[in-house]
């Protein structure tokens, strides 16, 4: 999924490899799209997927105010653009192809995680 | 998640316990709102899902227009309310509160398959 118009949108911040980015169970209040770098997301210790440039995560905290479902670890360093939920509220009123390429990104998650094609 | 507000965009559709709605594979350009009864959604022999009333499903295909991710039956006599692409995108387009529906059903869909909480 492509959301590189996104980077303009705050500050990139700088992790190093083995950074947590956030844990499974916290509170959840910023999602993150990748400028450079990978993020490995992690649930119940399987490794469930690699987010790598343009593309964005943390993204269901926002959606449903519930606790983190993953845990989040750059994999290489990385800059990650944070996205707070009054943006991401106004991006999806506002924007539909931005609404649209969310759901494509769930689409995509959930197809992945289905027992079967 | 609520979506009764979609129960009169169409004429409901009956269907008899036990009848396939669609199947995994297959191309789809309808997502359903059940109106009364209750569906089971199915990936490679295993259940994942029972919606029930003024839920939806389907929608998937819709979103990233790739075949169906899953298998739906009819788990009890149904009535449910087909909507298609074109109104789909409309609704996504005109109801930023309907995106954020779909949204978290998705975000449901997501948290129900993890690994673990």
């Amino acid at each position: 999924m492509e959301f590189s118009m996104l980077l303009r949108e705050s500050e990139p911040q700088s992790y190093a490899q083995g950074d947590v980015i956030f844990r499974a169970g916290e509170d959840g209040d910023l999602m993150y799209v990748v400028q450079e770098g990978e993020v490995s997301l992690s649930s119940g210790g399987t490794e469930v997927e690699t987010v790598g440039p343009n593309s964005l995560f943390g993204e269901m905290a926002l959606i449903d105010d519930e606790p983190r479902s993953a845990t989040a670890v750059a994999r290489t360093a990385c800059l990650l653009v944070p996205i707070d939920r009054t943006r991401f509220e106004r991006l999806v009123g506002m924007t539909p192809r931005f609404a649209t390429s969310v759901m494509k990104l769930m689409a995509d998650r959930i197809r992945g995680m289905n027992p079967s094609p």
